[in-house]
């Protein structure tokens, strides 16, 4: 799907590198020979890990710091060729509880960063992670990249706001900004210290455990989810990409499955656990944005991105990666 | 249009209550009989100005102070039955240059505004200043409040964000905020010190003062001029409506005139001045919206709201506010 040499010798940056999908990215690239670095904060809520990039440990340069750090990060993003950004808050359930820190990592941060490319790399290509939370409520189906944006949470808000950044600084400097709206993400690496992200980690850990999955309601409704190596091939692709300054893509599998299934798939795949339902919790209606059917055509589109990795097979790679790690990601 | 005994007795809390519309509200509830107090911190580069509440100043209590200052509001906030939010960064033009003063000023004190209103008096009614730059390049004849929103400077972003907080905290907590999305304003008390925003007063005092107005290109762009006392009675009649937590209402005219009518109507009203015309400056087009036609029949519709001042009659009041004040002004 992509000339696997066109990434040998780049010089990129992860904020976040150490994280889910980060990681992810940075296992992709070490395999295409970039140089790269990374800057993550391990910060104890989010998915920060040095066990993601233990198989790649002396193919990447880790700080392991604030992406807020301005001394740390002038000459990092002087020198980078493509950023990919997704440090931040990660989860919308807390940013509800810790409102001000949600605002300044992911606008604050954010601003920082597209401040520092303009003052000393306005050529770089900036590939930014948002996700599907900043719609809120889904009121068109499928979902395409100009579908209404209502955020539920103040991570969504926060992650619109970040959107809106890098639209403007393509829009004003003409800088080469994109961002990638991702829908449901799981896969190997990401952590499944809690259930705040990432439904299917944590399924997973819960049958791994011989603990029982409660699902709310009937678990009817519609979830897009993306594997994570796919995912990084996404950002692989749109870093290479001669989509003009500023654009969103919606980025998931491209097909929907009910988040029922999704739970069945784990217990099957696994041959453990055990799938119970209950009611909803008092208010959950709030933030519960519906079904989502998203249309992935423009990244396809305009990158030749193809997500391959179905949800069985998703399903089947992370057992087979945390089988053997799980204590790492408790 | 409204009854005017309903703000009697009422304590309504202005932050920004010196500024050019903050303060145009406060003469009207003054005029009421409610209970006033007003925040403001007088920042040299934005409008608020003491001269603007000259003939009320027994009648409410003013704090020059920052709306920032948790230990000022707190109390402020859990003794009001209405919070006017008009504080914030102004202009459009300088968020470019004090992108991080932007963010704080617009969102992260909006935030902590909401916050304390949810911590310590959850029943009181919020309407929030916001402006037709959230919205970017008008894609759409008429604008009514669902047109998309790509704002073109970061003063656009962080005005959408606040907005969206608004509606997040009525959704989430459903707390009774209001958005006002304010087309281009002018009347009595704006300020006139520099051009950044609401040309009518500056080219009112160019006119006064004998200097050349200059417009660019042919000056046909159309925009919507709302006078300050009929904003006023907006907030005033959204204080008070029924509309549903976290309304969002265009606030215009509701009828546009070209840029070069309302430079012609100045010098015609005032008898002096003079138009030249000029080529655009660079990159000019990288902020210009294009031409605005508001839809204003929802906040019509919902609270029986009625602008009456045309653009002739608001320059003649005006006139003669400043006719005796300009000093004041500059």
């Amino acid at each position: 799907m992509m000339n696997c040499d066109a990434y040998k010798g780049r010089r990129v940056l992860i904020t976040g590198g150490l994280g889910f999908i980060g990681s992810n990215i940075a296992q992709k690239l070490a395999r295409d020979g970039a140089r790269i670095t990374i800057v993550d904060s391990l910060h104890p809520l989010y998915g920060g890990n040095l066990a993601n990039v233990a198989e790649i440990r002396d193919e990447v340069t880790v700080h392991v710091d604030d992406y807020r750090n301005q001394s740390l990060m002038r000459p990092l993003v002087r020198d980078a060729d493509i950023i990919f950004h997704l440090a931040g808050q990660v989860s919308y359930i807390d940013s509800t509880r810790i409102p001000f820190e949600d605002l300044d990592l992911n606008c604050r941060g954010t601003l920082q960063l597209l401040e520092l490319c303009r003052e000393l790399n306005p050529e770089v290509r900036v590939v930014f992670a948002s996700s599907r939370l900043v719609l809120g409520k889904i009121l068109r189906q499928p979902v395409r990249e100009d579908h209404p944006t209502e955020p539920l949470s103040l991570y969504g808000v926060h992650k619109l706001a970040a959107e809106k950044y890098h639209r403007l600084y393509a829009a004003g400097y003409g800088m080469r900004t994109a961002i990638l709206r991702i829908t449901n993400p799981y896969g190997e690496r990401q952590q499944l210290k809690h259930s705040k992200y990432s439904l299917p980690g944590w399924f997973m850990r819960l049958a791994l455990e011989g603990k029982r999955i409660t699902i709310f309601g009937d678990g009817s409704q519609l979830r897009d989810y993306v594997y994570a190596t796919d995912l990084a091939y996404a950002f692989l692709a749109v870093g290479l990409s001669d989509a003009p300054p500023g654009e969103l893509f919606n980025c998931g599998f491209g097909r929907s499955v009910a988040f029922r299934e999704m739970a069945e798939t784990v217990v099957r795949v696994l041959g453990k656990g055990t799938i119970e339902y209950g009611p909803w919790p008092a208010n959950y209606e709030r933030v519960e944005t519906g079904d989502v059917n998203f249309d992935v055509g423009k990244l396809r589109g305009m990158t030749g991105w193809n997500p391959s990795v179905s949800l069985t097979e998703g399903i089947e790679r992370m057992y087979r990666y945390f089988a053997t790690r799980l204590p790492l990601y408790l």
